[in-house]
């Protein structure tokens, strides 16, 4: 096949290079293809009039929409959020999206184990005390027996009750079916949010962002929260009302926040998501390993949908622009 | 028994209650002692002339030595470390003394795992740049698979070794006697300590406070460990050359430090350790839960110690002044 790769930047982080295709391709046995690398608007103009297949993150595909591929029929995305496509009419027509779905998971696991930990241990508070130079212990239960509420079910939520389920908290999963799930001690449906959240010590957001899961968490549903529950979010930014939820650690209703994710990223140098009390905000590096590690296991999953596709079959990473994922 | 129970203040964290006493008596059908509860110098001194037991922390009885108790036979400590009493020649000679290992295994085992992921997370550096309002991902290899290194294979060391291995690291344990333990992948006498040093990703310290582990960690030992190494002291303080370690910090030798216990404690306002980059304090509750279970747990120990002790055995936990622990 005719596949272009392009590159958001030479010097962005996960920059994907000739020797990691050509790597991948020789352990896939896909060094059959045509292969050609873009950084920047010249190179992908040139190349989407003659590629079949396209590989990029969702960002880079988005700042390039609305473009024609006439040979077009497969576009790769090395995220697995592919919100920032939206809106999805602007994709070229007839043209099979494909994420990375699956990649994600160990990282996850651990940053997901991290957060409850640290916001059980009331980590926030004691950075704040060390910077004032003071010695303020709070002696608190152990984190096992507590429960954690889980939003999404997909890779990131599976991993995160994994970790949970590890420390030895009781685990809930929401999701839109009401499916059983293995990583997860019952299952809730996401209609049924408003009745768990109360019941909640750890309430981990981990769907993807869509028009009906963005602003899912807003001011009404966070007060529904018990007083001391912590947030983690490792999906997007835009499923929780920031302002609400600085609103509620300001007062000391809720006890902490660890945000991998926020709304914008990164956050302007004057926003309160810098400097709410007991909110620790990390750069969206909850998910993604080393860059080399990370491209590899990409390319992996790119060419077992790509031998699916080939086979007749669906990819089992394609994404259902109705669902946005 | 005639037991005197010596708290540090009224309003000290874990004051021990009569209500505490009287209910965990009940539950080790121990409801025939005469038990009384001292708040100050005044009261210990008019308990100690009767006492056969003495219930204290170990700074407690610390600052009350040296002291004379007649009919004394078996003090039991509140904490596990007794390096408060020291020098232990200053005790009523033939006082048996019994600590309360065997309560903090839960807290350190989440506090260990928490620590771990934080500084393969590098935390203590996103804490840094969310002061500045900078957003600065670092994308970095999962934590699976790294090298621990635990020095000290007691209750603290052995909750550390099974936290590291549930989150998938390679654990090595440094003991006084080559004696396995199925906590630890492999263990190491201590002596060979500055040849398991580079072989190190995590080093975590965990053993007791005594003549020959202080300054364990010299200038010297800690620059044996690889580049970008992270520390994590749940011991105490004196185990580890602080100014060393906040120099290695400070050029970027090592990765980062998560520090529970420090010397002195708390530290002064100007110490380094508050503000030496990539460091973490927190203020000595890695092993500690919140006091009505601990002490609950504390005096479940102590009436085993007693049982085995009135039965004509030596108490499980009874302190060695020579080994210091």
């Amino acid at each position: 096949m005719r596949i272009h790769i392009q590159n958001r930047s030479a010097s962005a982080p996960f920059v994907l290079t000739p020797a990691q295709w050509h790597a991948a391709a020789a352990r896939a046995g896909e060094t059959d293809h045509e292969v050609s690398f873009g950084f920047d608007t010249d190179a992908f103009t040139a190349a989407i009039a003659e590629a079949e297949i396209l590989i990029a993150s969702p960002s880079t595909i988005g700042s390039l929409l609305p473009f024609a591929g006439p040979r077009l029929r497969l576009m790769f995305t090395t995220a697995a959020g592919v919100d920032a496509l939206r809106p999805f009419e602007r994709l070229p027509p007839g043209v099979l999206l494909v994420n990375n779905r699956g990649v994600h998971g160990a990282k996850v696991f651990e940053y997901a184990a991290m957060a409850l930990l640290m916001l059980n241990t009331r980590i926030p508070a004691y950075a704040a005390a060390q910077r004032r130079g003071s010695w303020e212990p709070q002696f608190l239960p152990v984190i096992r027996g507590r429960r954690a509420t889980i939003i999404g079910t997909g890779d990131l939520g599976a991993a995160a009750a994994r970790a949970a389920r590890m420390l030895g908290l009781s685990t809930t999963g929401l999701r839109t079916r009401a499916l059983p799930h293995d990583d997860f001690d019952r299952i809730r449906l996401i209609a049924e949010l408003d009745a768990v959240l109360p019941e909640t010590d750890f309430l981990v957001l981990a769907c993807p962002l869509t028009p009906a899961t963005a602003g899912l968490l807003d001011r009404r549903r966070l007060e529904l929260l018990p007083q001391g529950a912590g947030v983690v979010n490792v999906g997007r930014g835009g499923l929780i009302d920031q302002d609400a939820l600085c609103d509620l650690l300001d007062a000391g209703r809720l006890g902490g926040a660890v945000l991998d994710v926020t709304t914008p990223e990164p956050p302007p140098p004057d926003h309160r998501v810098w400097t709410t009390p007991n909110l620790l905000v990390t750069p969206h590096v909850s998910a993604d390993e080393d860059p080399a590690t990370y491209n590899a296991a990409t390319l992996e999953v790119f060419f077992a949908n790509l031998r699916a596709w080939r086979d007749g079959g669906m990819p089992p990473n394609q994404v259902d622009p109705g669902r946005g994922y």
